[in-house]
């Protein structure tokens, strides 16, 4: 990658649940993440998935906090005893998780007689976090820091997503591809050199043994469109000079 | 989770690869681990997806490696410009990559005249790693210390970790799931009473607001058979006494 790729908007995404870990539940978010932070023009630079640990938890998110632009975490903020996202971050940052009142009045209202005293753990918000309205399901989206803190469940996350990602900025990543029926070893020096020649451009290359049209799928991709188009130029003609076959090229 | 747990073998998993990151591809040999080492009772604590970062995948397999029991590393060792996992683990560890001339002698065999220096990337073993005999493609299985460095193709990574696991230790765990229609901050308490009694029983509470069945699913784990049981009768005591309705218990 580039150095030039180093002045984007970063994130760094934190899942929280031992049911992901354990394999009952296939995390969708982080895929859904993935794709939408490209498209942002938002280079996601690393994910880890931990347990409900409270110490891993607080500390690995305000490390996430330090070194990148945004930080999104996934799951832990609903009302029982393995919900104890909030409570952790805030602990990370060496500050209170405090009941937030107008939160408290919004599950009151919500719940009115049925409501427990579990149900008033999703009024906790990390002392001077922002509450951001948000239409639809849920009671408060909280950004602490450069942190958004998102419920794990795939349809709630996906929506909160969506509502707050007017506020991210950056410029969407252009992608090229070339389908190849060709081995990688005969291909690699000639990727070698492109990558050496534009090194803006992130260069990928993608066997897969298993399609019927082709064998090897090679991706380009940086932020300026004429950048890759140069890159993509320069590549085919190097690939027409070899022995392999060049199927689609998008 | 409770102290017991501390005593099972665990495992980190690595993810290496731009292409997940950027959503272009999505990982399933997460989930994969995910499930299979749940059944072979080894406790996977963290998964990390990084670039394809020389210094990062260095630095991340030797944290892991001294956290973990094992560890396992997805992605970056075939033949192209972005197959740097070997290289950066050897870097991590302050050792060298060198030419294993066993699996040079493979490679050579294999692809004859088509052969390429860039092929004989996929020679490159950290010094000191052992090779692993395996059936099927590819050329070697590399173990390091404890740290095994797999293909990021998932057939590859479902094969070769089904030839390996036989040499990897556990206890399985038993797992037990309550379905009910409940609002989760009414069960809150009896989930978090029950926590506290049996503190070497994992429990989970799952809400799906979009199954028609069901509204929340209750899990309980351990890796001893009759504490599971004790804890699911008293959790069902507890249940019955409260203004909800439970569904199946598996």
């Amino acid at each position: 990658m580039g150095e030039g790729a180093k002045t984007w908007p970063t994130a760094g995404m934190v899942v929280i649940g031992n049911e992901v870990l354990s394999g009952k539940v296939a995390d969708t978010n982080s895929p859904f993440l993935c794709r939408e932070l490209n498209f942002l023009g938002i280079e996601l630079r690393e994910i880890v998935t931990i347990p409900d640990d409270f110490e891993r938890i607080g500390a690995i998110v305000r490390e996430y906090s330090e070194r990148f632009t945004w930080v999104f975490t996934s799951g832990g903020i609903g009302p029982t005893h393995d919900d104890i996202t909030v409570p952790a971050i805030a602990a990370g940052f060496g500050c209170q998780a405090l009941r937030n009142p107008e939160v408290e009045a919004a599950l009151r209202r919500h719940y009115g007689e049925r409501l427990t005293e579990e149900h008033l753990n999703m009024a906790l918000v990390p002392e001077g976090a922002e509450l951001i309205t948000m239409p639809g399901p849920g009671f408060a989206q909280i950004q602490f820091h450069n942190i958004f803190i998102l419920p794990g469940v795939p349809q709630l996350f996906e929506f909160r997503f969506n509502s707050l990602k007017k506020q991210l900025e950056g410029q969407p990543v252009v992608l090229r591809e070339f389908f190849l029926r060709a081995d990688e070893g005969v291909i690699a020096g000639s990727l070698r050199e492109v990558a050496e020649r534009f090194p803006e451009v992130l260069i990928g290359s993608y066997p897969d043994f298993f399609k019927s049209d082709y064998s090897v799928k090679i991706t380009l991709e940086a932020r300026a469109q004429e950048t890759v188009a140069a890159a993509v130029a320069e590549l085919q003609a190097k690939l027409e000079a070899l022995p392999i076959t060049i199927g689609r090229v998008n």
